[in-house]
């Protein structure tokens, strides 16, 4: 493992922002995309369990269609690839099954070989004290996702604007969502800012470290 | 901006883990701590209103004091630094305010120049659609920086064992988090693995990109 240095850390998440004005001539180059939707597929998650989907769209006519949906901002359409986090709607015994089916064939082991670890997950996201509220649990591990997703496009040079303000059921709708047991919660428009975004040079305002950080 | 690779970006995510074991003769030195702390303020939220709380905790006596509260698990003790992510409990006119203020001053804008921005934030986190939820909406945004913070150390090649499993208000006791409005939601522990950490070898588990990404 080949750590980067702390100054190439900095520079990217200082270099960010919540991009205004996508360039829609500008596409994010394949080899770039594979790696950001691997670090959407690599999200840390409790217990692994991975309760989401992560919608990725380029389709220009599906992109538009987004828009009215996104109180009219116009990143969703302009974007190269507009990213939609949606969170599994509720947590059961198959779930887990087939996760832990997954681990067993990835890790070379047994069927049956994980069923304490399969029991202690369903006693607490589908029948203990996670799972009333299992859908707010999935969304908090789909903003991990955001997270981790908006972290990796800043190092790869690519712009990102996290979009909450979004109707989530009309996503669902435009995206064919409803009935597959995942809800949109929050989406990430990704690609190249314009060079007309006066955004760009906008000073990012922070409350000081001391403000923020307590050491203890 | 320079970016990084995609090599080392998905070297990093694949090398990280939840680590069980740190080795706890290990400590993070100051830059790279400091760099981590900056991925901290840095993370991005929703309006840009930073509703955290980030307590940093090394001291060993409180460290050990977080282990009872921690499913009796090691990490916390044994880790460099533990971070505590707390979110903001309630929003208020003040908060915004304080927000807004410092936004001009980091901006050099004259009081009063972001009136229509800062009266569009509080009809909506303070009085409006998401005042309902204020607690629960900050604590989406300390999952971004959960995320934001998990990445940035893996790139540094520092491990990280995010810890959903504690107990909140046994954490805000022994933080002196009540009655400060702000409430203990995730923590994540960071420092070295321990050469005896067996999971560190343990294959990933993760479905199929075709699984959870669908492209549209």
């Amino acid at each position: 493992m080949n750590p980067i240095t702390t100054e190439a850390l900095l520079e990217a998440l200082r270099w960010r922002y919540a991009t205004k004005m996508f360039d829609p001539s500008r596409r994010i180059p394949e080899p770039v995309w594979t790696a950001l939707e691997q670090s959407l597929v690599l999200t840390p998650s409790s217990y692994g369990l991975q309760p989401w989907r992560f919608m990725v769209v380029t389709d220009p006519g599906v992109k538009r269609a987004l828009v009215p949906h996104s109180w009219n901002q116009s990143q969703p359409a302009d974007c190269s690839h507009h990213v939609v986090f949606a969170a599994r709607e509720h947590m059961d015994e198959a779930y887990v099954d087939r996760f832990v089916a997954q681990a067993c064939v990835q890790r070379g082991l047994a069927p049956g070989a994980l069923a304490g670890y399969r029991n202690m997950m369903v006693s607490d996201v589908v029948t203990g004290p996670r799972s009333a509220q299992a859908f707010e649990w999935a969304v908090r591990q789909t903003y991990i996702a955001l997270g981790q997703f908006m972290t990796s496009a800043a190092l790869l040079g690519v712009d990102a604007c996290p979009m909450e303000g979004i109707q989530p059921s009309g996503y669902d709708e435009v995206l064919g969502l409803k009935g597959t047991g995942y809800a949109t919660v929050v989406a990430c428009a990704a690609g190249y800012r314009a060079v007309a975004d006066r955004n760009a040079s906008v000073k990012k305002v922070r409350f000081e470290t001391g403000e923020v950080v307590q050491n203890v």
